[in-house]
């Protein structure tokens, strides 16, 4: 592993392609900010954006920011970027809904598409939000939909049969940041006849994905996190061309019918991926994270990706020098390629580590019950600042050591 | 009927108690704004509010944007705000969906509190958006949920039986005003078993509302029309106490779980209506709505009853003098009391007539199929703005009338 020092990584923001991002986002000072996997950060953009949006198209505006074309046109042209984001075509992806009713309108699809099957297979792991929403569906189906989820430590393949509808699973896991094979994954449940769903919350913007090259069914994703799109931007949705024509979700209008405004009677949906942007988005949030986007849209993912890893990287070599026996354990798999943009170690006391850390000015954050977690975002963190994250995590890490009264060799023991 | 005057018109508004609101909201220049049925206009607080939240909250704050304390703050203060709006106790409100997601989720949770029944009763002149959402379940459902339309000239009491679970309906007509008397519909309804789910989207904020008094069930609304929350603001849904402890709702979770961060597992949701949330709902949307319902809140709901009432029945009156014989026709009811903020008159042309009348200053709205409105708002219009909006109505129609040489007598044949 190699070896780093401050000055190797301040050479890395020397020749860094993507340095000059940093500066299109309003960063609070003195603040190593390593939590986007929670809210991306402010694009410096954005506030006089969303004043014109207010003033112009709410105040002047008035009724007619309601009216179709204009809505139309903001939706379109986030499906555009998000599309070049996850390698899919503007018209597999809608913009504006919530997560939650996404996951659940797409595997109600699923499952509608696959008739005889009642099974969705997810992870135990997954992120609550997301499995309610399907335990949902399989509620209100009294019985019919079945959610079955594999433990830790089951290959998600053992459970894939032929009763499987549809496997739901994150791209990159929230906790661990794991990363999975979509094409792997893809491949394994279409061999049982089954369809994928992937959530990309924590992997779009932060590399590049394919989900048509991977074959990938559905997808949806936050707009919060490296999209910065603002706290609870609207999500998005992907349905595969293959199965856009015989979809149908339970919950999408207006924006995309045929007849949007018509009184007379609720016409049936329009044709093509317009049908499925939900009623009524909030054009402030969709204005915020058309602005995020904007800024997502110009960086080279593959360089992002690089630098991303190449940043977890150095802070993993960083922290286990310093750190080594303090019990700090590394959550996240090892590989880089096996992980997104963060990184998670996990300490009896992670909680009180990450709120001293946060006095310290490095902000990454507490998962319940045991990790602390530190994302990188290479269009806004500089190396230098794993640098300095890294050495205020030992800092934190070994004064909480000596202040337990405990050598460092034993740190299990400063718990009681 | 009374005879109005521009001067007697103006005399209302010297001694108007809510003249001093107009200042509060920002109307461009020389425009009569009667469209607040499909938005309300921009309070003059809100530009300031925003730029502050997406400086503080989330520029500043960052990922603390997105923790519980905060948003749950907001949320609460919603919900204080608009309990008192609709005569109901704050923990029956949850705010921050989306219209159609709600109604999906309320006739979702009706059909579960009354076991063999499978019928969702409502009225084909409903609004598409929300009849779509209803037959989205019923869909879901394959068919064991059924959606019965009443049509326009039959009463809804007379397809009331043991069969339906949930009776849906708008408090005030999208199209023509018609408001319904809930305390007599709750009866109905509760006379056979029923549970009654209303639409509170064009009666909220315009006038008082006693849902806990008249017994409704459930009740959504949104919050981009008389409530001045902005294009797309959210929306928020009542659960009368009685059944809070019953009705799950098959979409929420997070803001109010009892661990909403919990990596472990999904956890069962904690008790009352925080569990009602919708996950991550936008912070500038919501916060657009606080600043909106912050102003409606300060105003006596009788006295906005009252005006918007004299306001409509003014401007009736001028229309019915002015363009009797031109083929105008009211198409809301004719008692005030009959009626919501919002009054419909039918025309053939009634698309140009909009629009001529939106050249002129005066916008009102188009409705297919041959409809125009005036929504009159007692905080932010003028009496002097009937006076003008109905001259100027008169003249639109009239020139038209001149133009294709007809005599005035005979309005119809200009048809052709």
């Amino acid at each position: 592993m190699r070896r780093w020092t401050a000055d190797a990584l301040r050479a890395l923001d020397a020749e860094d392609p993507l340095s000059a991002f940093r500066d299109r986002f309003l960063l609070p000072r003195g603040c190593v900010y390593l939590n986007a996997h929670t809210l991306g950060p402010l694009p410096g953009d954005t506030p006089a954006a969303l004043a014109r949006v207010i003033e112009e198209r709410w105040g002047e505006g008035l009724a007619r920011a309601c009216e179709r074309p204009g809505e139309t046109a903001l939706l379109e042209e986030l499906a555009e970027a998000i599309a070049r984001l996850v390698g899919a075509a503007p018209h597999e992806i809608a913009v504006g809904g919530s997560i939650s009713v996404d996951l659940f309108e797409l595997s109600a699809a699923a499952v509608d598409l696959r008739p005889g099957r009642s099974i969705l297979l997810s992870e135990r792991r997954s992120l609550p939000t997301a499995l309610r929403a399907v335990q949902g569906l399989c509620e209100l189906s009294r019985g019919e939909i079945e959610l079955v989820l594999v433990e830790e430590d089951e290959p998600l393949a053992d459970k894939l049969d032929e009763r499987v509808a549809c496997l739901v699973v994150s791209h990159v896991d929230d906790r661990t940041g794991r990363l999975v094979d979509l094409q792997a994954l893809s491949a394994a449940a279409h061999e049982v006849g089954a369809l994928l769903l992937v959530d990309l919350s924590h992997s779009v913007g932060a590399m590049p994905i394919e989900l048509q090259a991977c074959h990938v069914d559905f997808a949806v994703g936050c707009g919060d996190k490296y999209l910065c799109g603002g706290p609870g931007a609207p999500s998005f949705l992907f349905v595969a061309e293959r199965h856009l024509e015989r979809v149908r979700l339970p919950l999408r209008g207006r924006v995309g019918d045929a007849e949007p405004f018509c009184v007379e009677s609720a016409r049936p949906p329009g044709p093509g991926i317009g049908r499925f942007a939900l009623a009524s988005p909030s054009l402030l949030a969709l204005e915020a994270l058309r602005c995020g986007v904007a800024v997502v849209a110009e960086a080279d993912l593959p360089l992002v990706r690089a630098k991303a890893m190449r940043s977890s990287e150095a802070f993993r070599a960083l922290v286990g020098e310093r750190l080594a026996g303090y019990g700090i354990e590394l959550a996240s798999p090892e590989d880089p390629l096996a992980r997104g943009a963060h990184l998670a170690f996990s300490h009896p006391r992670a909680e009180a580590i990450a709120s001293a850390l946060a006095e310290h000015g490095v902000r990454g954050d507490f998962r319940r019950p045991d990790l602390v977690r530190f994302g990188f975002g290479p269009l806004w963190n500089s190396y230098e600042e794993v640098w300095i994250a890294a050495e205020r995590f030992a800092e934190v890490v070994i004064e909480r050591a000596l202040a337990s009264g405990f050598p460092p060799e034993r740190p299990e023991r400063a718990r009681s």
